[in-house]
């Protein structure tokens, strides 16, 4: 059989809070994430398929800042941004600005397979989205409390066993963020890209820096043009984000196979899932992969 | 004195209904352009401020589709976009959806000098500029027919005599468009690039490729990581474009003030001014640069 694998994040930043009891929270909503989409990667299943079968799980656990989890604005309410890119044909959707619709990353997906475009924001987004059958949510389905403090993201990436990449990224943004904001994780090249002769990339951290940076396509680039490894690609990106005064970190897997999960920040939730059967799970910046 | 150049677009796409009359019509806005950003950069003046004054211009005309000129989206609506970015600081500020603004190009500055964020999109975004002074227009400002036809884009690169780059553009996008549907234009690393490493880049065209193939941005990791000439760098993206289906143009400058202009489809209107006093301009797609 040939090999797969796939890694999500739930977020990089600070470590507020973390009760034990969030932190084994956080590590099942993980490990559920990717034992869904590795049960579509090891029956044949596509990797765009498995990076959104994992998303949706995140957006709808309400455990991180994306879909029912999702942070406010400054105004109290909730706008989300997702994006979904194929590394086969390297068509991408996504939808940015949205208050109403369950799942950001299955609206993300209708834009990139249902419509002539790339990204809608906003009020188009949702008119579109539900006209093509997307799930609506009303203002009480959030279950974050106005004011936290996140500015973390979800996402995953996957390699299929026919050796195609895909990467999908979902948030509700910076906490208190101006109305109308659009971070890094809906712009295809800032937070998520997929690129079958490279690789795919999902970050999360501060956003206006992984844009100015445009950090997922920039690992390509250097991967491609640079000749570096994917750790060592992700590595020097994560710097260039720093020079600039940002933080984050970002998860990647390249076509070979090989898988980075990289953060600055002091802690990225991420999980990884592989064809020999494993399901591990990390939190912290230095930590090791655990299998509990 | 040290050199500089700037470079405007007003658009690539077909040509359609180019009389006599419009194609003066169109030298003389971009000549009139180019001598806006000549008169910054020639009294010692920065790029940015050079960038933003010509595509000001091309914003007011109406002769192209951005600002007053901006086609309008399915629903006969006029939807903008717009972004600059300083390649000294790689500062950048973008509005995306945006209908009842004089001039985007001047809300994106705003949103890169006056707030936290670089995107700000529809609603949000006019009342942050708005709260800034921006300049509102009603419905009836906007000059184009219901129906047009374009994929145009205006945009500016510039080169100073302190050697910093700087990239603006500004659109009303594709006609007919969905309501919210986002282009390459406000997208950093899509439609526009500024980095005082390597180069200074505005794109036009089907701006979904654009995006899908970090158009902006690739010409930068060419020079960087690829050591390839602006032009081959320039060439190879537009190639890329053409092999996912797209077509377009792009103008940019380097940090030695070397600079290119160059269009897949039939014609990319197009001016040049530079510190040894020429003010060129051409539209066709194998047009030499014309002092007329």
């Amino acid at each position: 059989m040939k090999r797969w694998v796939v890694l999500v994040h739930g977020g990089a930043g600070e470590i507020n809070n973390l009760t034990p009891e969030r932190e084994r929270n956080c590590r099942q909503w993980l490990r559920k994430a990717v034992e869904e989409a590795a049960s579509v990667l090891s029956v044949g299943g596509r990797s765009l398929d498995a990076v959104v079968a994992a998303v949706r799980i995140l957006e709808d656990s309400g455990a991180f800042n994306a879909g029912r989890g999702s942070v406010r604005n400054r105004d109290g309410l909730v706008e989300m941004d997702a994006a979904v890119m194929d590394g086969a044909s390297r068509c991408a959707g996504a939808v940015a600005a949205v208050s109403s619709l369950r799942n950001p990353v299955l609206a993300a997906r209708l834009v990139a397979e249902r419509s002539p475009h790339v990204l809608l924001v906003a009020d188009g987004a949702e008119a579109f989205a539900f006209a093509h059958g997307a799930d609506h949510v009303s203002p009480e389905y959030f279950c974050t409390p106005p004011f936290s403090n996140a500015e973390d993201t979800i996402g995953a990436v996957a390699l299929d066993i026919y050796g195609n990449l895909a990467a999908a990224t979902s948030t509700g943004g910076m906490a208190r963020k101006l109305p109308g904001r659009v971070g890094d994780s809906p712009l295809i090249g800032a937070g998520t890209y997929a690129d079958n002769r490279s690789c795919a990339v999902s970050t999360t951290g501060i956003g206006e820096y992984f844009i100015r940076t445009v950090a997922a396509y920039s690992v390509h680039a250097r991967l491609l043009w640079a000749q570096l490894s994917l750790e060592q690609a992700a590595r020097n990106v994560l710097e260039e984000v720093s020079s600039l005064g940002g933080s984050g970190g970002l998860i990647a897997v390249d076509a070979e196979g090989n898988s980075v999960a990289l953060c600055t920040s002091p802690a990225m939730y991420r999980a990884i899932g592989t064809s020999d059967g494993h399901i591990l799970t990390a939190i912290f910046r230095d930590e090791p992969w655990r299998a509990d």
